[in-house]
Parts: C-alpha cells; sequence; structure tokens
C-alpha cells in the first residue's frame, strides 16, 4: 500500500488544527485522502462526527495500514507526534530531550492554551449562553491570541535556543503551532503588535513549501478572495 | 548528584497541571524539589513569575542536570513527556505508535481542550470584562468539565483498548491526565453525570500509590479540612 492511500484525514480548509496536521504530512512528503467536515454547516455536531470524535473537533487520522487498529487519532499534537514517530525524517523534533521539550511546551502554549479558546464550540457557547454579541466575541479573540503570540514572543526575544526557527534552524513542531495561530489571526483580520520574532519566524516557515501549501486559502472549499 | 536535588518543579498545591506532573514523577520515583508559587496571591502574574513562565501559568519545571540547558519546561503535557523520556521506567506510554497516539489524545483532550477553559486567567477575564457573576463562572466551569469528562466517557466505553485503565492495564498520561480532572471536579463540588468508566479507572488509579500521594490535599500548603 502506498502512503498516498494509507491515511484518511478528516478535514476543513480553515481550520487551525487541520492546517498543523498538513504541513506536516507534506513535510514527511505523505499525502493523505482529506475527508471534509463542514464546519460551517455544524457538521462536527452531528451525531455521525460525534461517532468519530465524541469532543465534536476536527481533525481525526484513520490509519488504513493493514493490522493497525481503525482508533481515529484525534487531538493535533497527539497526530503529530504520531506522524513524527511512523515518518521521522525529514525530523520536526530536535534530537535531544531538552530541545524536545522546549519545542513542545512551545507547541503547546499556542496549540493547548491559545487555540482551545478561540474554537467554534466556545464561541457558540458563549454566543448562546455567554451574553456575547459578535463584538464581545471579536474582543474575546483579540484577547486571547495577543496573549498567547506576545507570551510565545517573549521567550523567543529571551531563550538561546532561538534560531532561523523557533528552535534552532529547522522547523520543528513548535513552527508548525505558531504559523498555525498567525494564519488564524489572518483569517479574521486581527493584527498582534510587539512580536517581531514571531513575524520573522513566519516568513521562514512561509519560504518552505510544506507550509506555503498549507495556507488555508489553498484547500478544497476555501473561498475564492 | 541524586535525583532529590535534580529538579526544581515550580507548583501549587490544588492545580491540576501540576497534580500530573507529580503523579509522574512519584510513578518514576523522583522527588523534585518543589517550590511554591500561590495562586491566591495571583503570584503567577507577578513579574518574577512572568520571567520564568511568560504565560503566567504553572508548573515549570528546572533540570539542574550538569551541561543541560536551564530553560524552564512548562506546559504539563511537555512536562509529561519529558520525564518519560528521561525516565522510561515504569513506562508511562504504551509501547506502540498507535498506542501512544490513542494515550495522547485522550490525554489532550483534558489538558488541551477542557482544562485551559477553567482556568484562573480565564476566570479572570470573564469576570473582568465578560460580565460573569459566580454563579455565571460555576455553570462555565459545570458546563466544560461536563462536556470534557462525558466526550472521554464515550471514548472509554466505545474503544477497544480500554482496560483496567484508559489503555490496557497499566497507567498512562490519559490515567494521570483525567485523574488531574477529576480532582479539580471534587474540589470545586461538581458532579458529572454517567461517566461510570471516568469513576472505575479513577478508583483504580487512587489504588496506585502515585496517585494517591498527589491527591492535592496532601500537598503542601493545602488548607485543613
Amino acid at each position: 500500500m502506498s502512503d498516498v492511500a494509507r491515511f484518511d484525514l478528516y478535514a476543513f480548509w480553515r481550520t487551525s488544527a487541520t492546517y498543523r496536521v498538513r504541513v506536516a504530512f507534506h513535510h514527511k512528503g505523505v499525502q493523505p485522502n482529506e475527508i471534509k467536515v463542514d464546519l460551517e454547516a455544524g457538521e462536527q455536531r452531528g451525531a455521525a462526527w460525534l461517532q468519530i470524535n465524541p469532543m465534536g473537533a476536527i481533525p481525526a487520522l484513520i490509519d488504513h495500514a493493514p493490522d493497525q487498529p481503525r482508533t481515529p487519532i484525534t487531538q493535533s499534537l497527539a497526530i503529530l507526534e504520531f506522524i513524527e514517530e511512523t515518518h521521522p525524517t525529514p525530523a520536526l523534533l530536535p534530537p535531544d530531550a531538552h530541545g524536545r521539550a522546549r519545542v513542545r511546551s512551545l507547541a503547546a502554549m499556542l496549540a493547548a492554551d491559545t487555540h482551545p479558546l478561540i474554537t467554534p464550540r466556545v464561541k457558540k457557547h458563549l454566543t448562546d449562553v455567554g451574553g456575547f454579541d459578535e463584538a464581545a466575541w471579536r474582543a474575546w479573540q483579540i484577547h486571547w491570541f495577543t496573549t498567547g503570540l506576545q507570551a510565545f514572543e517573549q521567550r523567543l526575544a529571551s531563550e538561546p535556543e532561538t534560531g532561523t526557527f523557533c528552535h534552532g534552524h529547522t522547523p520543528t513542531f513548535a513552527d508548525i503551532c505558531l504559523a498555525s495561530i498567525v494564519v488564524m489571526t489572518r483569517i479574521f483580520k486581527i493584527d498582534v503588535p510587539d512580536i517581531p520574532n514571531v513575524q520573522r519566524i513566519m516568513a521562514a516557515c512561509e519560504q518552505l513549501d510544506a507550509f506555503a501549501r498549507a495556507a488555508p486559502g489553498l484547500q478544497a472549499g476555501a473561498p475564492r478572495s
């Protein structure tokens, strides 16, 4: 079985978590079969999808390799680790335990401590029962994008391991998660000030084919602008 | 250098993320030196702490082993991976890539997609600028604890890999993250219904010394009740 058909990736053009997985697969030279879950139509809250992921979120990955479990792999950080383990080169984690810890910490600052606060399910809950209108939601988005990216910037600026990319001179999970948040700020037209290292590293990422090909606007289903 | 003095763990008695790290260290037979960051006094938002973790959260781990970087390791999932890599036995991850993916996915459902929604910084923001009073905050807590634990339950009930613990018959990151959320529901006196597998596995965890010793009420600084 070639890698072309090995993986089904349940995906949507726009989401930050799906973007992370797309970059990682491109980096490894693997092309999964994408299956659309239409977030704008609310498919992620439908019964069929909740069978695959009871959290009602995407992406999810299914491995069709022979003799492997078909249990959907959810959560972008878990999928990144799985891709790295099953396709180790070119590496997306450093060779040393401290380096891996720093990269995972940076990745989690954004994927675990920033992005979950600005997902569609949080928007739905804050507007349905929290009394938020569109302006309050936008202020909420701006607050958490700014908090997360400025804290990230502070680490990039102060920690000696920062290089051309977040950790040294090759891209890692940290760059993937950073870029996944920056592309969201563009979609939502949010301008976070005072993040020069973030902007420098995002520009370096966008020079790489793996990141460029994952741009949300290039994915199937994206609006033509 | 003995392991007694190798690690400084910046910690607070009550927090879910610190609990995860305590369980993992106990499981490996390692005793870090704990340094208190008083969340009730707001120390996590002070300038001194923001130098260590610009996200203003705990825990953080510093490794004092010779010739290792002193960069603080933050984010509980990154710290768990670091502990597993530097102290591989007894293992807290399964031996196969699919098993590790499932464990990391379960762990992230709670540590990345549930807990960040109910942290002190989110409470502060919702009450300072979101118009939430104590009752609205409590409803918010209940909603996300319930959403996360019931989705987790659905996976435990339906996926064949579930055993005595979340994945097979030995504890993993998934059990650590699950227990870290269950102990929070107890502290906040929140009763999540219809989670029999969660309750069964929590009881199994509490039979283990590593989990029992990490109980928040047993930590330095906990109120005497």
